[in-house]
């Protein structure tokens, strides 16, 4: 069946003190779904507060984007924590974002978890399972929002999470869903024509080319977008022009489960 | 009328990662509310839920004890913070902790600022409205504990906010019915027997002697203990055993509204 | 006599991690003296050893540009700290940052404190002198850099250190040779023609206009300027200009003393 | 020929704020050479002092610890930097604790990395390579210090590093000269006369028994204690013992390379 919604998903409150980051005031206009720092590997309570009601200006759905405690490393390097530790990691960050979200008299969406915790999950399954349980312990109605066919999203639905899958608009995939390293040349879609050529491929058919040409089908009820860079934008309006061509709309996943 | 209950409260979970502070195991024995650090002054993710789970095992009430981001100095160096960044900062950790409680099926009790943000109350009308907004924003019933008769408590109810007031059984008092500062001689005191001895004049008339002998009236319904020395537990054993000789037994602070 | 050298003085190096502070590669080709951040308000081990390159590579002499432990607020919010604990703070980061210096193969040259810690040296005098005593003890050939007839210049005198001053090129005076607060309309500023005019001034006659019309005159070996707009460029080759058509040459402070 | 003098190396100075660790006042009376804390996985600028005061004040030499940027985890958790960002955390914290050690008067000895820091060497030699030109650079006549027999060893002789070879006291070996990993059931050795007997037979005989019974020829002029339990100390005054009954004097390691 032709798919007529679909979400639009983008970090973003990943901003920290005098340090700013991403294009929020720009983003938040084009999209549907917005993961929010929790302030360890970046975003700080106030940046929190102001992205949240930015959110709310402007109807985008919030979820949590926990990461790293390495505010240094931007939460993109890989730290042996045990499950125990990352749990609780993740039920301080869910938390703390929960109560700003419920303060503006919004609902908590969604967690994505960031930068090396989404490396770490693919290979470790337990520690999946640690940040799993701490986004059903805090509420089982969240949506875990993980890549089409990953095995987070495998290991998720087994713990009975509302999974949504994503695609990525603006990066080369592999033969085996995963994403291509960002140190492999072409891993990164700045082109955005490009792009939009994947969008449409993958509306039409639902369905991806990896980066050695193979077809791959991907389920997915939301598209993960980056914003910042000024080019970056100039894709994600790209992407909802090929959306709109294709009558298909923007709406939060939450709504589309 | 005779005073028949009332609450002992401390507090704890202040340790931080492989740094162990006070003796948490025994004095959760002794009291009927916890004051549990939220990560900025002392505490971390791993601490709180452990802390929180020290104190349902035990039957006492869980409190936040927000800090001032500042680890190095204990939380307790003034920082001169906007009234906004204040507000942020408690709602982030207060949010934080009424995750791991609410995830150990207990409710959240009360908040009660910690070091610093004790002193810049005092001073700075706009920073404790702050506090006490970020407390009522988060849950309008949830306990606002602090200093009887101090200028925070007359705050809190113009804001409608639940207030317990709490006289210290171990610091010497002045007579604006403040506490006298940690470097004059005599602010601390070691002697259980002496502790012992107002805190029975405190049950019998309701009153304390200050460090200069004049005698004040304190309301309270909470009685604010420390633990972090062995000493310290003597000190608590020793309160509690007076109010045993008056009939006054343990409640936590939610219970005495 | 005709002043015909003099030091241009920006703050640089406070990007951390990820995030991007300042237009140093700018910078870096129009100014001689380069204060690069430590570590603690912005700045971290990596982002110095490439600034103190660039600085190298540029002929640019580099002065440490210790903050507050504070990276949340930019050290840009005063803490109630002690006199021992800021001096150990400042021999910490100049320490650090010597290290990376003669590491490049060049000598540390001067001392200028971040924010705060300017904002504190002017009411704190056992404050600027725990200052002055971290900075003498780690090399009593250190440069002070300061605000041209500050407390902070006498006090450093009076402490046998090297003393250069400056005057801020895009800043109002207070009639006590203070800058106006940031606070107040006209603080800051932003037109190249005027901050051109200033300079002009300065270098004619020695003297600059305050925000209330009186004259005054500054004694100064170095101007400093900021670089963290394309406004602030466009201001420092004005300021360059203005230089130049008076014949007056560009040297690191070091050399002017 | 038989060993007449030996080195006695220990962490200490890993307190930090307001967080006490280790017995530093007791353990310093012992030793001869002091591993100090850097202020990354543990330690502060304060604490540094102190620490480096307490060196001076009973004639033990100190040398660097440095660790990961990860207080949380005390610097034992792996965490993926590159060996760029490793070299200049180690330029960074070495060159912190230098100014202090001079400042007192003294020379820094050595340079002993700490935690996860010491693990990734064993697995990573760029990293190794990169720690040791961190030292080198500060200093070629640095002493490098590190397991007898270890890769570390050889890297850092490869690159014309003054290296010292350490033996544990109170750990259990594999028969590749490595630690057994304190998770193993017998790794740390609690018992003071099994220590002693251990270091009787090291200085009679230069050998180790292996967990599994294998005798093990060790080179080694430092032997490492650790004092953060009163049971630690025993066994420090039990090695100290032993190395008297055999005549083995102590001394800094600088003056038996």
């Amino acid at each position: 069946m032709k798919k007529t919604l679909v979400d639009l998903n983008c970090d973003m409150g990943e901003s920290f003190g005098r340090y700013k980051l991403g294009l929020d005031e720009e983003v938040i206009k084009l999209i549907s779904s917005a993961n929010v720092g929790c302030g360890f590997h970046g975003g700080d309570p106030h940046v929190m507060r102001n992205t949240v009601a930015l959110a709310r200006e402007h109807g985008v759905a919030v979820g949590a984007h926990p990461g790293l405690p390495d505010l240094l490393g931007f939460g993109r390097r890989e730290m042996k924590v045990t499950p125990e530790e990352l749990k609780d990691y993740c039920i301080y960050q869910i938390g703390a974002l929960k109560a700003f979200v419920e303060i503006a008299g919004m609902k908590l969406q969604h967690v994505k978890v960031h930068g090396a915790l989404d490396t770490m999950a693919r290979a470790h399954e337990e520690l999946t399972r640690a940040m799993c349980e701490a986004t059903r312990e805090i509420n089982p109605n969240l949506v875990w929002l993980a890549h089409s066919g990953s095995r987070a999203v495998r290991i998720a639905r087994s713990m009975d999470l509302n999974v949504v899958q994503e695609v990525y608009a603006d990066r080369a995939y592999n033969a085996d869903k995963s994403l291509v390293s960002r140190r492999v040349p072409g891993a990164v879609l700045n082109d955005s024509q490009e792009v939009g050529g994947r969008i449409k491929q993958l509306i039409e058919l639902g369905t991806i080319t990896t980066i050695d040409g193979q077809t791959l089908e991907l389920e997915y009820d939301s598209i993960c977008v980056h914003g910042d860079t000024p080019g970056a934008l100039e894709i994600i309006r790209t992407i909802r022009g090929t959306l709109a061509d294709h009558d298909v709309a923007l709406k939060p996943m939450m709504e589309l489960i």
